[in-house]
């Protein structure tokens, strides 16, 4: 059985982290799978899925550190098509793109700390992520 | 059809990588499923699960390397509530949190030298991995 | 219903990135399979499997970014062994082993720039991937 759904996102910020757990969770409700996986993937090449903390200090620490390791305003070639946002490809292949969250009892299988979010890098447009939801009810 | 298991881990020292292709093989063939998937995923945020090679020298440069871009000891923003395991947060982010091993003919479809590992950043206490497995009899 | 084939590359380069959803896709309508996901994961430990743009510029900019995390030419110790291609299995632990790809309508439900690509860091030999299909007629 196989059930599906997107997420549309429009950030304020060029770069934020949304929290998505409980909208995830919503759609596996909906799908009615008891036991099985959610995959959820987002669809644009400049934005990931995560799982982690949900920690206002640990978000911060996490976008400082892929600035060092995969900084903006570089010389980067992908930029001369015209494009600025190359480190963005850069950094959502850092963090990842998509997760796949164990379905058990109907409901999400995570552990105490584990929360799903959704990676912008270059925001302020309209993207999205797919949920598609697979299992037995 | 699903099956699902979990394998509890107390490492000894603070880092450690154990090598579980075993542990997932004998989950699989309990699991009855002879063509699918299995989901092996950490369900805490300061370790991963990842398939590399089983040879000492290569994960010793693993771990040399996970220090150098994402060393402990730093000043982060995750430490002000108490914590004092970011750097753990952004190693298993670089290494990976999931993988899906597939299954064909009843046992782990894997190359060569693919070796599951789980790879504990912050470990001396008890953790947990879930391994889900999906697919036909 | 499960369905499984392999794709095999010998690539010229010893790195080279190859794109294959066209691949991807051809498996995915022969399996029949119009609801579901394909797992598409490298066989071997130093390639990789990953989601980005289809743009030489930023294929570029990936491949002088790796060389600049996972550096060639280091004592590494996994070189004591008689094997040179350490900076291999960094590298491509960096940009991930394998995707999920979901499929709607029996065609793969990509976003407008999602493109599938093989990375390869060590080849000029036979390597593989296995496509794994799960999912409903």
């Amino acid at each position: 059985m196989v059930h599906t759904e997107y997420l549309w996102f429009t950030t304020k910020q060029r770069q934020e982290f949304v929290r998505i757990t409980d909208h995830v969770r919503a759609i596996v409700s909906r799908s009615g799978i008891r036991d099985g996986m959610a995959l959820v993937s987002a669809m644009h090449i400049t934005s990931g899925v995560y799982v982690n903390d949900w920690e206002d200090g640990l978000i911060h620490d996490f976008q400082v550190w892929l600035e060092k390791l995969a900084p903006a305003g570089q010389p980067y070639r992908h930029h001369q098509t015209g494009e600025d946002n190359a480190d963005a490809h850069l950094k959502r292949t850092l963090m990842g793109h998509q997760v796949l969250v164990p379905i058990t009892n109907g409901d999400l299988d995570l552990g105490p700390w584990e929360q799903i979010f959704y990676a912008e890098f270059d925001g302020q447009r309209r993207k999205r992520v797919i949920i598609k939801v697979i299992g037995d009810k």
